[in-house]
């Protein structure tokens, strides 16, 4: 059997019991490990599962599954996912090859950052499709997610942007000569991420596309950092504010919601008590959001 | 401190080890009953945790959340809900009251339908808003979400639609009599939801509101039942077919996915998989939803 099992969000407690029993009994454990990350480090879960836990970067996932799938027609394997398996990413190909071979699969669910996510005090009912977020570089600034974005604001629904990570990257020069050197991994942060944000809508406005604009430095939001675990932080302003909050933020992992103008009061009454300015909020709140849509 | 814990969705393994230390050895431990259910009984929990768990029904949760908060100040409080606090429903106004009288809270993520229903092979980035479907009667057929609905297809999403439960109710007699006599819990069932959608559609038709309509006897779709659990269990097909698909799905939880036409055709592929006509799903898939957005 294929066991594809959630870890949650936080650390190695945040494993379901039904999971722990199967990690602890299966053959062979393997990490998800580019998609997501939890706040410990592996060894701690090896001891705690008292198992080796083997890690699974993107290249083995994709073109290794036959070995992660060995066997698995008579011996467990356990494949280990941060949040829930289904979750931010899907492991749909894992699957439909372990159909292929007549392995069966089951799944553990577990806490996901997109229901984790109701946390902050929005309603999980208001928000739209959910976006991407991916590091820019001098020449590469995708900018799909704001098509998306503007789909779920002309509905006036929130939008949660999960922030790229790079894990196991190679610098160009290395990567050119084949060096298996690896750069320390990256995780944008709610500062990024807003400031992206902001630069893709002036360019959308230069271009003159978006005549109205999607969002702007006035546009309220929410930082998140370390959801669902014991140093959880929430910081609201605008996001121009955000592009300023990562101290106070601190460590990754990072989320950001930006909020849609369907908004309820009493979503707006708890999500303004970890306001940057509380009265900037307010005024912003009852120029723009209320009852505007 | 008040501990919201997420019980997962199925059985009482579901729940994290964080959660069940917490749990053990927690003052009192309410375990909130109205907006969802767990796949087992109250008694199994009680061994499970071997601790005594207090039912807290709507109105408890509504009108004496001071007697649930009793001295929260000083001792643990164990508020159980099952999929995630933060999930279906919010306990945000809990959470105020707690805030008011200085009461730390603190949250135990854990699985939400809202991310588990990513099991089905559709992405979770393709899902616009959730929507509520409650049980009509003969002269109360609240149709909110059909806009909503209307909202998500316009733009090729997938719509969860979580479906009502009733527990604890009074029947009308009852209730005038002041007999606190309650009728059996009754869970909606997918062949409801899709005939109360069609019932909705053909009624906004001759009304002449949704000209084009929104949807139709022959959209695609897919029923769920208990997400997460061992028995889980999904059938896709069209919303004509699976108004008869209940015995096939078999008991509650159930949950119903309306396809978007921004459907992958990997989603589709995955979903096809448990289709009640394999044929029929493929033409309906090619006509009216690949590349159709």
């Amino acid at each position: 059997m294929l066991y594809l099992i959630g870890l949650g969000l936080s650390d190695e407690t945040d494993i379901t019991v039904k999971g722990l029993d199967i990690v602890r009994k299966a053959s062979r454990v393997y990490l998800e490990s580019y998609t997501a990350i939890l706040l410990v480090e592996k060894s701690i879960l090896e001891q705690y599962y008292g198992r080796e836990v083997i890690v699974a970067d993107r290249e083995m996932v994709e073109s290794s599954s036959d070995e992660i799938l060995r066997d698995a027609q008579n011996v467990d394997v356990a494949f280990l996912v941060v949040g829930d398996p289904f979750g931010a990413t899907t492991h749909t190909d894992l699957v439909l090859r372990a159909r292929d071979l007549k392995i069966p699969v089951s799944t553990i669910p577990n806490a996901s950052i997109m229901s984790a996510i109701g946390a902050t005090g929005l309603q999980l009912y208001n928000f739209g499709q959910t976006v991407s977020m991916v590091f820019f570089t001098d020449n590469w600034k995708p900018a799909s997610f704001y098509d998306r974005i503007r789909e779920n604001r002309n509905i006036g629904l929130h939008t949660l942007v999960l922030l790229d990570i790079k894990v196991k990257e190679q610098s160009l020069e290395n990567m050119a000569r084949g060096r298996k050197i690896y750069e320390p991994p990256r995780y944008m942060t709610v500062g990024q991420c807003a400031q992206q944000m902001l630069e893709i809508e002036q360019i959308k406005k230069e271009e003159g596309e978006g005549m109205d604009g999607v969002y702007g430095e006035e546009s309220l939001a929410i930082g998140a950092a370390r959801v669902g675990g014991k140093t959880e932080k929430f910081v609201s302003g605008t996001l121009k504010q955000l592009c300023d909050a990562d101290e106070e933020l601190g460590g990754p992992l990072h989320s950001l919601v930006l909020l849609g103008k369907r908004t309820h009061e009493l979503e707006s009454d708890y999500v303004r008590d970890y306001a940057i300015d509380k009265d900037g909020w307010d005024k912003i709140w009852k120029r723009d959001y209320d009852s505007k849509q």
